[in-house]
């Protein structure tokens, strides 16, 4: 189904930096943005055209929501899937991608048997309910592992590797609803932004991912890996799509396993193949950080993408224009939270390629993604160096005198 | 100076579809953008973030625009400069461009004189105030003649070849106000982005504009013309900068002449030098149509370069990414005007390399700017074609039922 456009309306769930950049692409499309959001003053409006303010999971506010949109989106995965489900249906108004795919997504354990059964590679798993579950696990994928909360996980929140279950105990308390994994040894973390349209489908370049301490920190594109590992990656991304339900943008987060090597060096096996050196992470379905690079980077960016998918329009170009790199400026990790006034902008833009990008929250915590900047060029080194130089140009100020309302819902 | 970015307001008087650009290039930066237009609803708002219903030259309007704003600036020439002036005067905030540049625009015989001073290449150009003036200037600078009015010309309105004396008075009544300018035997009509920065300066790469009855149909980047004359271009679209005051971003129209050809076809002039080849048609001091492409062919916009002018930020690069084409999306010449509903969006879109830019007007009319579609690839020839096919897909749906209030100050 194609929507008028201009004209659509696109309802979305949570109202940060995604809602917002996805604002930015839909305007040139004539396309409204409306997002229902906790925190009065979101960072989506604007450029977003309203905001509801009410929970994420409020019923009623999500009806009011559907009465004034041609379909319904969010951009947090804690959205409510029989929520959206049910007021969709009575609103009549589609909820993409759809409210199936988000059950499964939310769910660690179903979503990689779900993804398994459709033969896309993951990590072995096991389900854990309980220390029994645990201690076979550990006899199954060895020692340590990654234990996940199968539920309510966000940015690497609710993952941990653990050496035993008594670790395990000590981070997580109880040991019920959990997905063990065995611990990759990978050689980089990589991710395919992916999108499904109304009868067609694309993926985009394959991006290397530098994370610390669990938050995406820089995105480099073309990952700096073989031709066969980036072959190996967008079809498993395909895959990934297929595997799922109902159109919009996926972030598809990827590990390149580091393979077995023998004294010799060589590495035993033939990489490239269906051998397992690329397994899905975790899959987002929404634009994702590590997608960003795409404003710049390529024809049709993500955001543009999803609105494209949402409203039922042909998909655009996804080939990269020219190599680009990303730096998320987030808050220092060790300041105290307070209102967010960004120094060193001029600084950070003396370099003239140098795209910034700001979310406008109004409070400032340590590791919050507060915006990012984007480097395009040639030599993927250099770019790095650049969009690290740029972001580092950049702080927060230490204190201001005008603290107003907390804006504490925000990722 | 350098105001707060993140968080610095710009005011435009004028919330048409420059405003709206320039409110989707501003969204990025962390910069909000609050027009000023008598319509409601104008085509600005959002992304922008607000609108004052007011006149264009409503003062009491004007400081309220102020008191919201960081910086002023304006879309339209009709803006008033003495208003914009006393306004940002009284509220202590600046005004970019600055009113000398708009008075000194707004005038065309001032503007040509102004160039001429400055030593910037401009038509053989006099004064018209009365018939015998008219008469002088047939016999200076040949028959026919271009007449313009000195002021409230917009879009090629209020300029008219003529023939005769009784062709003038047929055409404008009056003869009082008027600069008669040698009718240029042109080539081909050019055109440079330039904007002046706080201390830096940037020119766009050459468009080649195709126009039709006054109304610009397609931008083609780089221009197909030679170097020589794209270098003479570049400097002289540098000279206009120089020889105007403010920060921002200005629409430089160029004529490329008609070489004087001998028998054999040589044109016995050097081309590329000061030889009077480029001169300098008219001069917007805004965002330019011809400088749409920017949004896709360059690193840098014509709209970011305006927000990081306004704001004093360091200019963008202004490097062509690839060839690009531009085509508008017009009213239909002979329709009524009514409600604007376009059709054909997935046609268009279904060429991978096609951006749509909507302005959000509730209203077309005959011949009205209403959007424009982006092609970028190689061959300008062929993006040309993609470009104009995409444009053809697009069509505007002949009667509604829902046609509510007009937005008639819209141009």
């Amino acid at each position: 189904m194609t929507l008028p456009v201009p004209g659509a309306t696109i309802g979305v769930v949570g109202g940060g930096q995604l809602g917002r950049m996805l604002a930015e692409a839909a305007s040139p499309l004539g396309v409204d943005v409306v997002v229902l959001d906790p925190t009065p003053d979101a960072p989506a409006c604007p450029p977003a055209a309203d905001q509801l303010v009410a929970g994420f999971d409020d019923e009623d506010a999500i009806s009011d929501l559907a009465e004034r949109a041609d379909v319904l989106t969010y951009e947090i995965e804690l959205a409510d899937p029989d929520v959206l489900e049910s007021v969709g249906a009575d609103a009549g108004v589609p909820v993409h991608p759809s409210p199936d795919t988000l059950r499964t997504i939310q769910d660690k354990l179903v979503q990689n048997r779900a993804f398994a059964d459709a033969g896309v590679p993951v990590p072995d798993f096991r389900a854990v309910d309980g220390e029994a579950d645990l201690e076979a696990a550990f006899d199954d994928l060895g020692q340590p592992l990654m234990l996940k909360a199968r539920t309510g996980g966000y940015d690497g929140r609710g993952n941990a590797p653990v050496e035993s279950a008594a670790d395990a105990r000590e981070t997580f308390g109880d040991l019920d609803g959990y997905v063990a994994e065995e611990l990759v040894d990978f050689e980089r973390e990589l991710s395919v932004i992916a999108v499904s349209g109304d009868g067609d489908a694309a993926t985009f370049p394959v991006t290397e991912n530098v994370h610390e301490a669990e938050i995406l920190r820089e995105s480099v594109v073309p990952a700096r890996t073989s031709d066969e590992v980036r072959k190996r990656a967008t079809e498993v991304a395909t895959d990934v799509l297929e595997a799922l339900d109902g159109r919009g943008v996926f972030g598809i987060e990827l590990f390149e396993r580091a393979s077995p090597r023998d004294a010799d060096g060589s590495t035993g096996r033939s990489p490239g193949d269906g051998d397992g050196r690329v397994l899905v992470n975790e899959v987002a379905p929404r634009p994702h950080n590590s997608g960003h690079y795409t404003i710049e980077g390529c024809h049709a960016s993500q955001f543009e993408q999803h609105v494209r998918a949402l409203c039922g329009l042909p998909l655009g170009d996804t080939t990269l224009r020219a190599p680009t790199v990303m730096a998320n400026v987030l808050g220092d990790p060790d300041a105290e939270t307070r209102p967010a006034v960004l120094d060193g902008v001029p600084s950070a833009l003396r370099d003239d390629r140098i795209s910034l990008h700001w979310y406008g929250k109004r409070e400032v915590r340590p590791l919050r993604k507060m915006g990012h900047v984007t480097a395009v060029g040639d030599n993927r080194g250099e770019l790095l160096l650049r969009a690290r130089a740029a972001r580092d140009a950049l702080s927060f100020r230490e204190s201001t005198d005008d603290h107003d309302q907390p804006d504490s819902t925000q990722p």
